[in-house]
């Protein structure tokens, strides 16, 4: 199957049938995620993997009740970081200069300017930033997914402050930003499923542009 | 190559050698990113294809003058709505009962409820909200990017407002929210090329969920 074929054949499962997907296939999908790229490299997110059921159970609960939620083999939660500081650059500035065999000195001009960009932001810039990198990993992931023939589901709709409460996450810096249930789709019960996929018409999605 | 292999070969290329991409290959990175899923399936974003060479100079230098503006084959920019309003929910119901052979009244509940979710936004919740679709398209893409041997270099580094009035894109309902350049890596001149790639490591992005 091509990848556009599997993207024809993904479909956002609002059912799935609780079977399992293989430890393998589930970290080619962390995988690809983690080789997402991201504004200035700092990947300021991370991803949380829930398998226990009756931990799902209580998160369906804060997810609008969505079945897939408990129904799914995996569930990712991408959560933003509350605080991206100048200790995380000085971190990248580490990993890159141990990556790639290089003095930090020589990275000293980078850091400064990553230095800046950070704090360039107003608090609530830097909190959409972190969020939307981890909407680029969201759809690495889905793509990564619909190749595996993995069903994937992702959710805004749920409530990011009561579940960030039931997993502790602002003691860890993390504040949740998007579901994403990995698994099977349930041919039987979705009524979703085997539906025409819906998109804008290219003519209206594509604007060619033909000049200044 | 396998599309993890894939992933493992791209980054974001700096340089680019000004090679053109067949016109097939671009409909399916375009064609992917169409796929991609979008919150109530409202893709409430379009995207601008930009070849010509003299516009391109110019969106550069809106661009805090990246090369890869000017040297790429074809420059996508992602642009949101400005407005999300309930007339898109109506064209979108149309759109899904003639897509499924439904009749629009079985879709009168489904319609109503997106009515009501685009209703509850505050008009900077409904921005943030169909900017982060965007990235969601941008990951698909950039991922059928790779998959097709074909760089693609995302970019928030550029002046909005500035790209905006450029190209008229208020009049049109648009707002300019990413940049993706793609084409082929200049070796020769990007001195990222060949780098080793720099992520954080799986242990630290990734948090292997152990029960609540």
């Amino acid at each position: 199957m091509s990848l556009m074929e599997a993207l024809h054949w993904r479909y956002a499962a609002k059912r799935m049938n609780g079977k399992k997907i293989s430890r393998g296939t589930l970290d080619t999908i962390l995988e690809a995620a983690r080789l997402a790229p991201s504004s200035y490299g700092l990947q300021p997110y991370s991803v949380l993997v829930v398998e226990d059921e009756t931990l799902r159970e209580r998160i369906r609960h804060a997810a609008c009740d969505q079945p897939q939620v408990s129904e799914c083999s995996h569930l990712l939660i991408f959560a933003a970081w509350t605080e991206v500081e100048g200790r995380h650059v000085d971190e990248l500035i580490a990993l890159t200069a141990a990556a790639r065999d290089l003095d930090p000195k020589e990275l000293e001009g980078y850091r400064q300017s990553l230095h800046a960009a950070i704090a360039g932001f107003t608090p609530e810039e830097k909190q959409q930033w972190a969020a939307r990198q981890a909407y680029i990993a969201l759809g690495t992931a889905l793509t990564a997914a619909a190749a595996e023939r993995i069903d994937a589901s992702p959710m805004e709709g749920f409530d990011p402050p009561a579940l960030d409460d039931l997993l502790g996450l602002e003691e860890r810096g993390l504040r949740s930003v998007l579901l994403l249930a990995l698994g099977y789709r349930d041919m039987a019960e979705d009524r979703l499923a085997g539906l025409a996929k819906v998109r804008w018409p290219r003519e209206r999605f594509v604007v060619e542009w033909s000049g200044a």
